[in-house]
């Protein structure tokens, strides 16, 4: 990213490591609609020559003095989320906000993201994760974002046995709200978008119902599929904050959740429907989170790759080889061809 | 209540008392703000010829023939949500929502309230609870709503040990709030209102600080305090769905909740501010619920009465003896003056 | 059960139908190993004339007159756990202890089960729910305890997305629990057991490894799988008071749960290993509690059939037609021949 | 220490400031109990030339390089606990056991503690907070260990609005649980106890009852008072493995939680029994933990005592000034004069 609106690739020098700290060399990258939205829509503010990326599996070139437990030619999973664990955020159980809301975001940020010859990971130890044998590389690069974003959307949404789920949004991420809804005991699965081939494959990871918005509300077809009573939990993965959300809430039974994984990128304000949100008292909870990061979220997560309960892998439609076509996996997400779900660039 | 904006006195036959129901006659009541609401705002919607009245300590006149832990003269504490307890909604932990959103709340709303000589209480062996002697048959009128509203707040808001707190609204259930957030361990706790009568209870209830709205923009005061950190929670208890959901979100650190227990009578959507929202992302969750009812939630309020940690019955400024002048109190209620914070008729 | 290890046909009065509750006939039942308990360990204590049995789908023969939402000829799942809603315990929610400890326990226990000509539900509306027509009558049967045993298990260990999980016992409840840790985002799970058949179906249900407690200490085998590590969640679903608890203690880390749902039969104490938890300050957290009953869990759970998430009907390795046959499937769980997992007679 | 049952003055190097790390001179300390069994009970094993003590206030002289948040001269207060906040343990909630079980505490146990010239603490900006100008020195030394530890046996006992509770031992940390019990909403409040002047502080934190061990069977006297019933929490903070647990077991009413803070340092096993733990089935969840610790813990709990929350400097029955009185509050503290409750030394 030059500037808003312009990518090109430029050169810098390597990153500093310090004594927590590594670098680390891609191995597979995967860009992200953020970084869309970051270098088109200019959702962050105005960055200048910044490099983008922050879905990476790589390999350990250096690392600081006092890192123990990672060393040079570790390969890695590096999470979009590198937390200060220190900081009083963390302490509170939200490192994802270590020192300040959404700071824990730093890659493509705050700092240079994955998509150079070196990147920076703060707080190695406790930040990366090491790559099992078993865990195709490709599919790792979902552990960086896509997977613990969707699954977070579950968490937050607090999906039990049973229950009835809306996801909005069939995306990368809301697939994978979709594939964790059904690792988490949802029964019925109602999972929201129009794009075909997103269809097939939300179905595949365990929606028993496809909403298409383009044929009809999609609040009516869901009072309509739940004879009136609508669902337990929705997670939002997609759409916007002025219409989404007021969908979300009229659908949601008394005592239900929404859980927004969603970065809601224009719009002065959520609006949440008075009536329908029991005038304040229907105790339908709003939460709404980035994803935890860190290196104990991706063992686990990468766990249920190992063990067969969770392959993203089957989302990666476009696979790339060569750092030269980074820029081209980019322009895919920008233009988003119908046959597009994710891209991945093997370096 | 005659019809809307009109009140008056009614004829009407004794209710019907079922197997599992009692009739109980009034002892004490207080007329509440939701009362002015649905009289003179049509917050329900039309109610004609209905007897209005929710908060009520009463004798028993009769039971139904399951009844087995009530007689005939015991005196009780009556909730203002009597709910349905086999109800999928009471089974899913959402008692006051038992038949659909809000139902829990019968009493003046489906049928007719406190306010007469004799009324019906549903599931008496579940709804009601007996009044201890050590306990003020005043202060126990407001186990009915206000305290239990309150304290609902600081639930909602999972207060926790050394968390900084903000209460907006310091009526009678914000007064409850504070009370309930100090008893729940907060440490600084932020008060906003104006009225000198309900600030100067407010500190004696344990906030820290008052904020009066009427000296500048209350986020802005609340960051001054906390030196721009904000605050871990934040209790509604009174403002409106236009601004005060987006100054709750404002004022609150990333990870934190509001839990809202403010009637919300007015605007098609509460809006809740984007980018300090976290633009979706901030961790920042907002519940809002119906307070819970039933026999156990009174003995359990009623339990902090009768061992000194809340005394409700500060707040009663009012006091009136006989029928008669409940429409007086009510008409208070209405008016507010400038010295009222509650009134109670003692029968 | 006629008496302390007699078993064998009476004739009974009709049972009596109160205004909430109903009558049913049994279509399909199922003798579980507490039946086994109660006739042969007597470890309920002396029961004379008892009908046994708490696991059946049935059909409604007459309903008293508050019943609302079933009539006669529906058919429908009958937990094995009847709460009485109102009760004290159940508003807290604990209606498994309804009326007093294990109380919401009644069929076998308090009064007739279900293997007779009819049995008596008590407030029917809350506690039947009506079978699917997509959901096997055979297999639906597994809903009254087995399913709803074993997944609460996982809901007391609290199992986490990419959790390592270890459930103990592979009988009906263990399976279950094995396949509900997996439907809940377990990653590595080991099933502990020794009966070629039950690992089979465990492997099946989702377990990555079987231990076999006869080919060395389980503690053993399970730290050497984990690297030294332990696992973050236990189930214990078999075993006994005096082992297995030191054994499940041993092998969890610290910030674990336990989760018992075994019904323990035996001993004075529970054993736990002071060294191993910690000396009480491990963060261990030892939970044990009867399954959950009612209405909406088994709506919840039927879902969990029709939706194919959960298939509990690979576990009946015997199945009989005829009234007759109930005294045969009982013997099969209390002689338990090696290729048995569970019977079920339709009728 | 200089080895299991000898005390004394050592001479020791000064330790070695690493880059994240701080080293403080202490100005006020206590002596806790553990460090009476950790000299002549030898409870954490054989230590010798080691330096005792874990709670102190005390003054930065030097700071690493990487210390952003505190400078020398920093007046500070130390938690007993400091955790290593990148460990995975940290990151799953449970920063006291990381680096293994219980590995979060480190004075006078991995090493040296606050009893010298100077001691090293791990992680400064993470670990230490500023001690408030309007909080009490003495009082801020019960910040380290006795307001954390009674605190969370509160939290672990997950205490809620209206609560009966018991706290067995009134000692320091049970006095603390007493004053966190009120301060978190409980009602009736038993304090299990016979020391008189305990007795009476225990009465002046919040406690409605005082049971008296040597009066009679502690179970039975909780079940009079509690008309048979029995309490919804115990708060462990005293007795033994041996007969305590049993004692809490069977008051505690099914869904109620033990919250065990007290350091279980003999006896083989922790004995729970059977039938009164509902055969496993009571849903009566035992639960205990080490204090958490850190710097964010000490702000919060700082402020409950700036905001007159909470006053621990109550329980300072002894003060003394000057380094050389501290082996005289060390052996005041194994020998337990009748008077004692917590002494302090200010150095």
């Amino acid at each position: 990213m030059l500037g808003i609106g312009k990518t090109g690739w430029i050169e810098k020098d390597a990153p500093v490591c310090g004594p927590l700290d590594a670098l680390v060399k891609p191995l597979a990258v995967s860009p992200c609609t953020s970084d869309v939205h970051t270098v088109w829509e200019g959702a962050i503010g105005d960055r200048h020559d910044m490099i983008l990326g922050h879905e990476a599996v790589g390999q350990i070139v250096e690392v600081g003095a006092l890192v123990k437990d990672f060393k040079p030619g570790d390969r890695v999973i590096v999470p979009a989320i590198t937390p200060d664990w220190g900081a009083l955020e963390s302490q509170a159980g939200y490192s994802m906000h270590s020192g300040g809301m959404l700071a824990g975001w730093k890659f493509s940020n705050f700092k240079d993201g994955v998509f150079g010859e070196l990147f920076h990971v703060n707080e190695a130890d406790a930040n990366l994760a090491l790559l099992p044998d078993d865990v195709d590389m490709a599919a790792a690069v979902m552990l960086s974002d896509m997977v613990p974003t969707g699954l977070h959307g579950v968490e937050l949404a607090d999906v039990q046995f049973g229950d009835d789920v809306c996801v909005i949004g069939i995306g990368p991420v809301g697939l994978m709200a979709v594939a964790g809804a059904k690792l988490r005991g949802a029964s019925h699965l109602y999972a929201v978008g129009s794009r075909p081939d997103c269809a097939a494959l939300a179905r595949e990871y365990g929606a028993t119902e496809i909403i298409n918005y383009r044929e009809g509300d999609i609040v009516k077809q869901i009072m309509e599929l739940t004879h009136g009573k609508g669902v337990d939990r929705v997670i939002v993965a997609g759409g916007n904050a002025e219409e989404t959300f007021a969908q979300a809430i009229t659908m949601l039974k008394p005592g239900g959740r929404i859980g927004n994984v969603n970065y809601l990128g224009s719009g002065d304000y959520v609006k949440i429907p008075r009536v329908e949100w029991g005038c304040g008292m229907g105790h339908k909870t709003i939460a709404g989170g980035l994803m935890p990061g860190g290196r104990l979220r991706m063992e686990k997560l990468a766990s249920l790759l190992s063990t067969k309960r969770l392959d993203p892998g089957k989302m990666l439609t476009h696979r790339f080889n060569g750092f030269e076509h980074i820029e081209e996996a980019l322009m895919l997400m920008k233009d988003k061809p119908r046959d597009l779900i994710k891209p991945v660039v093997i370096l």
